[in-house]
């Protein structure tokens, strides 16, 4: 039976069990996706990342309650990814009680992707998660990932606005910037202001930035430039500021054209990626009995390079074909 | 002119050139890599992964003056794939002081890979780099990852041996669990010994550990326990053991035919990547101009989901042929 209908009245329990179906990537659930597709657009997708220790589940704890305050709030969805969030992590931990703060307010939706090794792959399979939330309606949907992997800055990449997180005493910032996260940064969180060293770290931040502005926003000529920001989930100082800096970006990229651009952007990501996928599929089940094995063969012998078979079998379909 | 005959000389000049243009992914140095292709399999893919801070480069650095202080000892390569790896970020920090231990050595060659966001993607580009490098003669090369992406973490298992390190004061030890690092270890190492805690974090691993054995080895029904060791690269504690530990695993893979079954398993991983790369990219050629646009077009405007328009551009394409 679809979910679509369901998903799209605002049960809570079908959105739960699409998103299952999605997580384990049942043909039902890419189905009702691609009913509910026509349905998305409007979340604002926002992308919380940095280092594990900075803090990050906390700050969006504390930040959905500031959010979820004004009258005019949006239902507000988190998807986490990181694999040592509490929202993902807490149950095993047992700490999931910085999340009890939300659990009592409809408007929000928790979800914590479960099977790190699913068979898509963390990016698929997250922004299928994201897609969903958007079409059921969710006006913000929270992104939060550890930024230290490739694959989690990329997911993180794909919002429409991405929140970099530092804290005091989490050693060189230099290392978020090799990483590649703050190039990809719309807004820098020193997060934790009530540690000692918060400043210090503030302003090796803005002293790095000075070196030029954050990579993603330069490339486009943009007029955007990243704040910078002192946050505490502890205090709760900042996060009004924050709040309002994320609605801010939103409005910039709508009124500069820049939205479209990344949908644009993460639309040719995603449909790449999915492309490559299902042309291997076919052209693995077109292969002779064999033909691969003893292509794999091959290259563990040292007979051919994997480039080369690759070749081969490339060719080798191109003839029979 | 090919760097084939230069680097099978033993040229370390010509081996850096040609990782350069492996990390480019220029035609000439991938060619070069396919003729070396018949050289390589004689070496010991040895995984180095932790989270930052758990001190990987420092204890690489003494575990390979270690290593070389034998007489048999082989020559040994170092890939740094961690951003916040001295070997890697040590230009930018100034810290390369620890690698100074083992720059004097002409028998150690250290690459890092700095091209993080580099055409082919980090799994293709280190496995390239290490394929040139068992070319090269070396019979042990490192591979040092930090270990909290999907990305890094794949590299890693696509090792012969990997080496997963923990430190005391690093938190919970269960992020590393969830995040799939235990799963893949073959030596689990609780470094920084010297610091307090270190008995108290070794407990803690050993508790998790008997909830059941590494996923890795349990899923062969392999004789192989993975040891649990305490090291100081300070103190150079538990460093022989160490090395001694990395040459058992060898003797152990080739003795159980293991060793064979992670090779075949590594060249799948790498066959079945690049035949996606490649099966996308004759596909794209062959597009007609502006068909993958309209589709991207029709995504962006939620005309169409991104499941729905590969499977219209495949089917063209079918059609079409």
């Amino acid at each position: 039976m679809s979910l679509v209908p369901p998903v799209l009245a605002g049960d809570r329990l079908a959105l739960a069990r699409l998103l299952t179906q999605l997580e384990n990537e049942t043909p039902e659930g890419l189905q009702d996706l691609s009913a509910l597709y026509g349905h998305t657009g409007q979340a604002h997708r926002v992308g919380i990342t940095g280092a594990p220790g900075t803090g990050k589940s906390a700050l969006v704890n504390r930040l959905v309650q500031e959010l979820r305050s004004k009258t005019d709030s949006p239902q507000i969805a988190i998807v986490a990814v990181d694999p040592s969030s509490p929202f993902s992590g807490g149950a095993i931990l047992g700490d999931r009680i910085r999340m009890r703060d939300l659990s009592g307010d409809p408007g929000v939706f928790i979800r914590s992707m479960a099977n790190r090794g699913a068979l898509g792959g963390l990016a698929r399979t997250s922004s299928n998660l994201v897609a969903a939330l958007d079409a059921a309606g969710f006006g913000i949907v929270f992104i939060e990932t550890v930024g230290s992997g490739q694959a989690e800055v990329d997911i993180a990449g794909a919002a429409h606005t991405v929140v970099v997180l530092d804290a005091p005493g989490m050693g060189d910032t230099i290392q978020a910037l090799k990483a590649g996260i703050l190039e990809i940064a719309d807004l820098i969180v020193v997060n934790k202001s009530d540690l000692p060293g918060a400043k210090t770290t503030l302003a090796a931040l803005r002293a790095t930035l000075e070196l030029g502005p954050a990579a993603r926003n330069k490339d486009r000529e943009s007029n955007w430039t990243p704040p910078l920001l002192l946050t505490s989930a502890t205090t709760g100082e900042g996060i009004p500021e924050l709040a309002s800096a994320i609605g801010e970006h939103r409005r910039f990229l709508e009124h500069s054209g820049e939205w479209l651009v990344r949908e644009r952007e993460r639309v040719d990501q995603e449909v790449g990626r999915l492309l490559r996928e299902r042309l291997a599929e076919s052209f693995l089940k077109a292969q002779p009995d064999g033909f691969y094995e003893e292509a794999l063969r091959k290259v563990v012998a040292r007979e051919a390079s994997p480039g080369a078979v690759v070749e081969q079998l490339i060719e080798g379909a191109v003839g029979a074909g």
